[in-house]
């Protein structure tokens, strides 16, 4: 377990992808995928928002609270067009992997 | 390097906690922290907002690029409060590390 | 009656100022004063994400409810702050009433 | 002059309408017709973000510039698809018309 931290956002997205098999009454996030892409775009927003709102105040807690709903909803996001994170990884190590 | 992909959320950090002490001239990370939290936390609604426009459309390849963008700006709103991605690793950890 | 419908965005902040000493439970504006600033101003982003996912599609109605209703928390916002929105209007002049 | 606050909405409405037909190099209005519909979506949105800071601070003064550009950039988006804001006055008067 040399990365024990950084691996919970492949494990997060492995479990978003294997959820869009599932009910839709099984979960949040099927529920969320049920309601399509809107739904998914909408909370991405609404999450987006809230860490703003938080980032204005001094509560360090309620700011990660909010940015870990943000990452969540931008993971379902991706999960639902099929897009993994290593693409996006794969962007930012092109532009700041060698700064 | 078992983990080639993720480490770049690391590094990324790292790279602009260190930038912190830069010349506000020296570079666009510099001069965001200059502008200060408000201008730091408006670059993360703006780029949430090209993501979701984005996320409308079918490019794919334009969607990772602002989802990066809104990552970068996310990270540089963590490293300005001297926030570690950790404490937001651990929060989704505690959420699905179990799921 | 040589304004019927402008009209409604001044009755519509009469009404809202009203309700600002209303029973939290006896209508939804009273609600959102109860929860506070915070609560509006995340109304405020929420339906800007939605009037920009309606402006991405091409359903005009869509987009006409989406905008009625961020103008509708926008005006709550200027009411909970006792901000009549005839200031706005005064800047919106200064601006663009002799272009 | 029975109304000279609100009648600013009409006339800066059909400003808007004419200058859809100027050269994009005009004005700021006409570069952003020119532009196109995702760089009007991304300016109602970035207006949005910064009124919900603004609306986080004490300076009413600042809210009421920001709330401006706002309800300026969603007036640009109607007038970009041709639909007035009447019809958006009588959808808050079907509402709010009779409470």
């Amino acid at each position: 377990m040399s990365q024990p931290d950084t691996q919970i956002l492949e494990r997060l997205y492995d479990l978003l992808l294997e959820r869009r098999k599932a009910d839709p009454d099984s979960s949040y996030v099927a529920s969320l995928y049920a309601k399509g892409r809107d739904r998914i775009l909408q909370k991405v927003g609404e999450e987006a928002v809230e860490t703003i709102i938080a980032g204005k105040g001094d509560d360090d807690r309620a700011l990660v609270m909010e940015s870990a709903d943000l990452i969540f909803h931008l993971w379902v996001m991706l999960a639902e067009r099929g897009l993994e994170p290593e693409v996006l990884y794969a962007e930012l190590e092109r532009r700041f992997g060698h700064s």
